[in-house]
C-alpha cells in the first residue's frame, strides 16, 4: 500500500484516507483482518505512533473494530452505499421539483453585468467610498457583544429611528421606528410577505410589465401571478381580473419599473378601494422614488392612506450600492410582531456593525447629500444618452419620457429587433435588457431597458453611438414607422 | 389655519402637508376653490414662493387642479379610501394567512438571549476582534467596483478556494470550489433547498428532537414534516415510517442537535442506502463539527459518499459569529448552476469585501486557530459546567455525556417539573431552553438544553449553582429516580 501524494494532511491523515478507501472500494472486505500497526509501520517507513492515530480514527468512525486479543477487523457491515462505483458511473440524481423548474425558468442566466445599460446599477463610480469605510471602521473596532449574536430586534433601533426621519420627511411615510424591520435586501421583504400573508396558489396582482425579482419570489412562494396591465397612469385595477380576488397587490408607485409611469392620485385611489373590496394587502415597493429630477418625490402610498392595508418596501440598493444587502419593510403595527419573530426564526439577524455605519450616515446627513448628489448625476447620465440616442431620435426611435431614475425604455418595432438587438449587444459588449423579459404573459410591445445610472458619459457616449448603429441595421424594412399603439408610459 | 408645529420639513412641506390634511380630513371638499396664493401668504405671513412650492406640490401629486383663469380646485375625486377616519377607529386588516399563523406557531417570542444558559451562543468574548477589523479594513478601503454591485457568481471565488481546502482537510468533504454556494446563513440554504427540490406538501424527515430553525424553514417552504426519533446512534431510519417516501431527509450526522448522539456508520449507511430506496436527497447539517474536544472530528456524510444525494450545510454562525451571517452549502455538480441562479434572483448576494476578509482568515490560518483555541475554551467551560452542577449530579441529576459541541442535555423528571424551572429561570435572569421546544411531536423526555459555549466560567458557575437549587426545589416527591427510560444520547 501507498499513501498518495495528493492527499493533502498530516501522514496519519493520509494512511487513514488511504485504508478507508481500500475498505470503501471493497479490497479490504468485511471481517478481513487489518496489519498490526507494527507491521504497518514498519512497511510504510511511518513512526508507529502515526499509524496508530490513524488506526484509532477507522475504529472511531466504525470502519474497523478491534477483536479482544486478536487485532482489528474491518467492520462487518455492507458497505454498498458507500462503494465507490467502477469508473465514472454517474448515480441517478433525484430530479428538482415543480415549483423549483418553475422558478428556474423566471431566472435566465443570472449573469451579472455592470457595463451600459444593464439595468438597476447605481452610479458605484460616484460611491463615497473613503467616508463610508470610515463609518464601517467606527463601528467595528468596538462592537458590543450582543451584536455578534443572534440579534432579535428587527434590526438596529438606532438605524429604524433614522430612517423613520428620513422617510417621513422625503417619502411622507407615517411611521414610528419600531414599525420599520430591517431586511436584508428588499426580495427578503417580499419573501415575508409572501409567507406570513398567502397561501399557496393565492392570486397576487403583478404589474405587467414588472419586476422581475418580486415575480420570482411570488412565484417561488407558489403564488398564483394575474398580471395586470400598465398604462401611462400606472398600474390600472380595472383592467385587473373581477375574481378572483387578490390577496397581494404589488405596485411600484412612485416610478413604475419599469415602463416609468406614476401612479395617478385618481389610480391610487382606485387601487386603494380593489384592495379594500378584495381584502388585499397592497404591497408598496418604493426602489427608486429619490431619483425624480426637477420635481420633489411624490409622497408614499403608504403616507396617503394611514388606515388602509400597506406594506412599504424599501431598500438601500439604488441609493447605496446592491451588494450591502440591506432594505426594509414598513409594517402596520398588527403585524409588527409577528414579522420581526418570522424573521427573525426563518433568516435570522445580522450585520448590525455595517446598521449602526448606515445610521449614522443617515443621522449625519451623508445620505440626503448623497441621494442629492446622485439625483445629479443621474439627470446628467440621462441627457448623455439622449445625446447619445439623437440620432436615432432623429430616425424615429422612442423613449419614454419623464426626469427620473435610473433607466428609460426605447421602444422597438418588433420582437424580432429585440431578439436581434439583444444578440448583437451581447456579442459588442453592451448589455441590452429586452422589455419582454419583464413580463409575465405576451409582451405588448417590444422594447430595451436601457439603464444608464450605472455607466459614466463615455460609456454612455460610446454604447448609444453603438446602439444607433445596430437599431438601424435592425429595423424591419416592413415597418418604418412605430406601430400605432399609444405609449402606455410617458409621464 | 394653522401649520403644526409637529411637521418637520421646510415650511412649503408644512405648508402642502396641512392642506392635504384637510382635503383628506374632507374639510376642503372636492371642487373647492383653494385660497389665491397671494392671501395665503398673507394670512399665513409666508413668503408667495413658499405657497406656491407646496400648492405646485399640491397639483403634481392630483390633491389640485387648475383652472384656467380661475384659480386651484380641490380635485373632483372621491378621496373616501384616504379619508382620515374620525377618532381612533381602527380599520379592519385581511388576516394572516394559514401558512403564515402556522409559521408563527414555531417562532416562540424570538427574544434572543445571551445569558447562560442560552443554546447556540459561541465565545463572543473570545473572538480576535482586532484581527478582524483589520481584515475587514483591508478589504474594505479598495472596494472593487463589481462587489458593489449585483453578483452572481455563488459566493467570492476566494472564499470558496479557500473553503474548500480547509473543508477538504478538516471535514473530509469532497469539493471542488465550485461547488461551494456561499449564502446569508444556514437558513437560507435551507431555503433554497427546500424550494428547489421540494413541492408544497412533499414529506421531509426531521430528527426529532431536532433543530427549530430547519424544522420552521421546512414548515414555511409547506413541507408534511415527519419526525424520526433520535436514539443514542442517532437519527434512526428503521424508526421511520415505510411510507410515504420523504423527498427531503435533514439530519445532524456529526452532532446530533440537540441531543448529541454522533451518528455510527451503520446508521449512515442505513441512511444513504434510505434515501436511495426512497429517491431522497439527504440535507447534512453540519454546524458545530468542528469542536469534538478529545477525537478528531467525524469525516462528513457527504464525503463517505461521493455518489450520493447529500448536500452538505455550513455555517460560520459557531465557528466565528451568528451576527456574521454567512453560510453555504456543498452541491453535487449537478445542482451547482440551479442553485447559484435561484439564489441570485431570489436573495440576491452581497457582502463580498466581509467574503474576501473571510477568505483571508481562512487561507492565513487564523480560522484553524481560532477553531483550536474555541475547542479548547469549550471543553474547559464544560467542565466548568458539570463542576457546577456536581451537587445535583451526586444527587441524581443526569447530564448527557460526550465531548463535543457548545451544549449539554439535562434530563428531568417530567415535564411539569421542566416548565415549572424555565419559569423559574425567566425570573431568575437564567435562560434555560427546555427540550420539549426541539420536538416536532409529544416530547419523549423532559430536559433543558445547557448551553455554555457562549457563558464565560463566573457566569457559568453562578448560574449553574442557582440551577442546583432550583433543580432541588422542583423535583418531583414522586419521583425521587431517574424514569426507567434508556438514556437516548449518551455516545
Amino acid at each position: 500500500m501507498q499513501l498518495s501524494d495528493k492527499t493533502a494532511g498530516t501522514l496519519a491523515r493520509r494512511l487513514y484516507d488511504a485504508l478507508r478507501e481500500r475498505i470503501q472500494a471493497g479490497e479490504l472486505g468485511p471481517g478481513t483482518r487489518l496489519p498490526s500497526s507494527r507491521r504497518l509501520a514498519r512497511e510504510l517507513g511511518l513512526g508507529r505512533n502515526t499509524v496508530l492515530d490513524a488506526l484509532e480514527r477507522l475504529v472511531a468512525e466504525g470502519f474497523a473494530e478491534a477483536r479482544q486479543g486478536a487485532g482489528l477487523f474491518v467492520a462487518a457491515l455492507d458497505l454498498t452505499p458507500v462503494t465507490s462505483p467502477p469508473g465514472e458511473a454517474r448515480v441517478e440524481l433525484p430530479p428538482l421539483s415543480r415549483r423549483g423548474r418553475e422558478l428556474l425558468e423566471r431566472c435566465g442566466d443570472m449573469r451579472g453585468s455592470h457595463r451600459a445599460f444593464a439595468p438597476g446599477i447605481p452610479a458605484l463610480d460616484r460611491f463615497p467610498h473613503a467616508l463610508w469605510a470610515r463609518l464601517l471602521r467606527r463601528h467595528q473596532r468596538h462592537v458590543p457583544t450582543a451584536w455578534l449574536g443572534y440579534q432579535t430586534q428587527g434590526g438596529l433601533p438606532a438605524l429604524k429611528a433614522a430612517l423613520a426621519d428620513y422617510l417621513q420627511l422625503s417619502r411622507s411615510v407615517r411611521c414610528r421606528p419600531e414599525q420599520i424591520l430591517i431586511t436584508q435586501g428588499a426580495q427578503q421583504g417580499f419573501e415575508l410577505i409572501a409567507r406570513l400573508l398567502t397561501d399557496p396558489n393565492d392570486p397576487v396582482w403583478i404589474e405587467e410589465p414588472g419586476y422581475g425579482g418580486a415575480q420570482a419570489c411570488f412565484a417561488a412562494a407558489g403564488l398564483e401571478r394575474i398580471p395586470v396591465p400598465v398604462d401611462d397612469q400606472g398600474i390600472d385595477p380595472a383592467a385587473a381580473p373581477a375574481s378572483p380576488s387578490p390577496r397581494l397587490i404589488y405596485t411600484t408607485p412612485s416610478h413604475q419599473y419599469p415602463a416609468g409611469a406614476t401612479l395617478t392620485l385618481a389610480r391610487r385611489l382606485a387601487l386603494l378601494a380593489a384592495a379594500e373590496r378584495h381584502g388585499a394587502w397592497l404591497v408598496e415597493d418604493d426602489y427608486d422614488s429619490e431619483f425624480r429630477y426637477t420635481t420633489p418625490p411624490v409622497a408614499s402610498l403608504q403616507g396617503l392612506a394611514t388606515q388602509a392595508p400597506v406594506i412599504y418596501v424599501g431598500t438601500f440598493s439604488k441609493v447605496l450600492y446592491p451588494g450591502l444587502r440591506l432594505g426594509y419593510l414598513v409594517l402596520p403595527e398588527a403585524l409588527v410582531d409577528d414579522f420581526r419573530r418570522a424573521n427573525a426564526r426563518l433568516h435570522r439577524e445580522g450585520g448590525y456593525a455595517v446598521q449602526a455605519a448606515l445610521a449614522d450616515f443617515i443621522a449625519e446627513g451623508h445620505f440626503a447629500r448623497h441621494v442629492a448628489r446622485m439625483r445629479h448625476c443621474y439627470r446628467q447620465r440621462q441627457v448623455c444618452l439622449r445625446e447619445a440616442l439623437a440620432p436615432a431620435l432623429a430616425e424615429g426611435l422612442e423613449l419614454t419620457r419623464g426626469q427620473a431614475g435610473m433607466h428609460l425604455v426605447a421602444w422597438l418595432d418588433d420582437h424580432a429587433q429585440e431578439r436581434d438587438l439583444v444578440a448583437r449587444g451581447e456579442a459588442a459588449g453592451v448589455t441590452l435588457a429586452p422589455l419582454s423579459r419583464f413580463y409575465l404573459g405576451e409582451a405588448s410591445r417590444p422594447g430595451l431597458v436601457l439603464g444608464y445610472a450605472g455607466a459614466d458619459e463615455a460609456e454612455i457616449a460610446r454604447a448609444g453611438a453603438w446602439l444607433c448603429q445596430a437599431w438601424r441595421e435592425t429595423r424591419s424594412p416592413r415597418l418604418p414607422q412605430r406601430s400605432g399603439q399609444a405609449d402606455p408610459t410617458g409621464e
